[in-house]
């Protein structure tokens, strides 16, 4: 999956990942107005989805991937999981690659229930069916390798791939995390790890299957990271709303502008409450504004690596 | 909550926890065969919800709380959630208090939602609800605080609980778990932020509704982390069918037999497919057997402790 996710991100010329992290107070009134349903969470959820296709809509043709944090959908119960569901299966159906923020984790038997519904299928009396088929889901490491391993058998058996976390892009990530473990630190053993369950799921571009998370807050661990894991593709996140600048995430590219995803969420899909785009974009047209905001986005890394000598995609 | 779970710990005179880790192939054919719906996941929630009521109204006398491993749910898509959320309402309909184990955990904003979703109420366009309103449930501390403290607040707003992961059952734990940290493990500075978070949510018996996870499997650690968290309630997994007998687990107790509950699933859901119950009730009695295998664990537990000279409840 992480060829696919490459070669999607030089077809689009885009490394960027518009991250649907959808909250009802993010919907403009007249997509809600339009949603009916039994109970609240239904309506929420049917707004959501609304609004979630037609970002999808605006933005399929310039980026390579959304990712949906999962936790957003959650909030609204089944009907909610539905329309994560739903949103994953609109977004594949348009040719993006779907990247499920679930950073899941847990001992084996049950993360293999995780990988299964996921990334895999799931066992029935006869047969099995998907109950997500999502193309990557991010991983959370604390567990060790019976956590991760059922993830990467279902990598192995249906084509996906995984983003484990490494370095997190939150204020307080450094307070496990940066712990000295051995003269290094907690994240840079971490690192091995992810490293090591790589190396047998390897693609044929130079990159594993097996990702890693690491905050665009934090630019000199990304720098380290990547001298450290040169086969190890990125999921990027914290551009945008959470501080990092295009500058930040420069160290995490290789020298082809390869090696890093970037996400943005809140930036993207709320731009049309923010400037500059809320002055030129009415809620109405709030998935006009996030298609700007990504076309700015992308200019705005592309100028960055160009002005570090790296000539992309 | 965690008055509210030592209260019903000593009204059943016993610690013991059941884990509705229910799978499919778990269910007998004449459940299944009852049940309808529009898709095979539809009917596998539907036959997993009538199996958990079963084992509910089976055990709900004679056990305090109930954990609902929430990954074994997220398998049968929606259809499945909305059966994690029935088998959680039921539970608390007989008394119950319900653990949710689904060990979340992300930067601030998105552990807020976690936490709204299965501990607090989910804001709406006017007012709000509960989604899930669990009464406890596990979280994962690789984020730092500011991905616990959304739990944290959620647990003083509505009064609820969380058990936080310090060492896992499985057999890798240590990877991560174990690395050494300034002359200690990395579970030891884990358990000092637990006692941290925990601090100032105290409850009125001597323990904290910031409680830990810490596995059966590794008796020593459970020992250690007992004498250094002693206002810490524990939640041990891993009795039973990972591995864990009595005799492993009550270093993880105070001297009243209280500051843990212990957690078995498969031995007792999967109790009628396995000996010595599996001679004495047959498919049809499902729950009968899972009632026994309870009754069986709370003497092995309670000889156990008298044993060691602790007088419970």
């Amino acid at each position: 999956m992480i060829d696919r996710l490459i070669e999607k991100i030089i077809e689009k010329r885009n490394p960027t990942v518009v991250g649907l992290d959808t909250r009802l107070e993010y919907v403009p009134e007249h997509v809600i107005e339009k949603c009916s349903g039994t109970s609240p969470f239904e309506v929420a959820a049917g707004a959501i989805l609304e609004f979630n296709k037609a970002i999808i809509d605006a933005v399929y043709e310039h980026v390579p991937a959304v990712k949906i944090q999962i936790a957003y959908y959650e909030l609204y119960g089944a009907p909610g999981i539905e329309a994560f569901r739903l949103t994953a299966q609109y977004a594949q159906s348009k040719g993006l690659i779907v990247i499920g923020d679930i950073k899941r984790n847990d001992i084996g038997s049950t993360a293999e229930a995780y990988a299964s519904a996921y990334l895999g299928e799931t066992p029935l009396k006869s047969g099995s069916m998907p109950a997500f088929g999502l193309d990557f889901v991010t991983v959370n490491p604390y567990l060790g390798t019976d956590g991760v391993m059922p993830f990467i058998k279902a990598c192995k058996d249906y084509g996906k791939g995984i983003f484990v976390l490494v370095k997190t892009s939150n204020p307080s990530s450094g307070e496990i995390q940066d712990l000295p473990v051995e003269g290094k630190r907690l994240y840079n053993k971490v690192a091995e790890k992810v490293v090591e369950w790589g190396k047998e799921l390897m693609g044929t571009k130079g990159y594993s299957h097996v990702g890693a998370v690491i905050g665009a807050t934090y630019p000199q661990q990304l720098k380290e990271l990547r001298a450290e894991m040169p086969n190890t593709y990125f999921l990027i996140p914290g551009y945008g709303a959470q501080g990092g600048s295009a500058r930040d995430i420069i160290s995490g590219f290789d020298g082809h502008g390869l090696g890093a995803v970037i996400n943005a969420s809140r930036s993207v899909i709320c731009a049309y409450r923010r400037s500059p785009w809320k002055e030129k974009f009415s809620p109405q047209r709030f998935a006009d504004a996030a298609l700007a905001e990504v076309l700015r986005m992308r200019e705005d890394i592309e100028t960055a690596l160009l002005h570090s000598g790296i000539k992309p995609w």
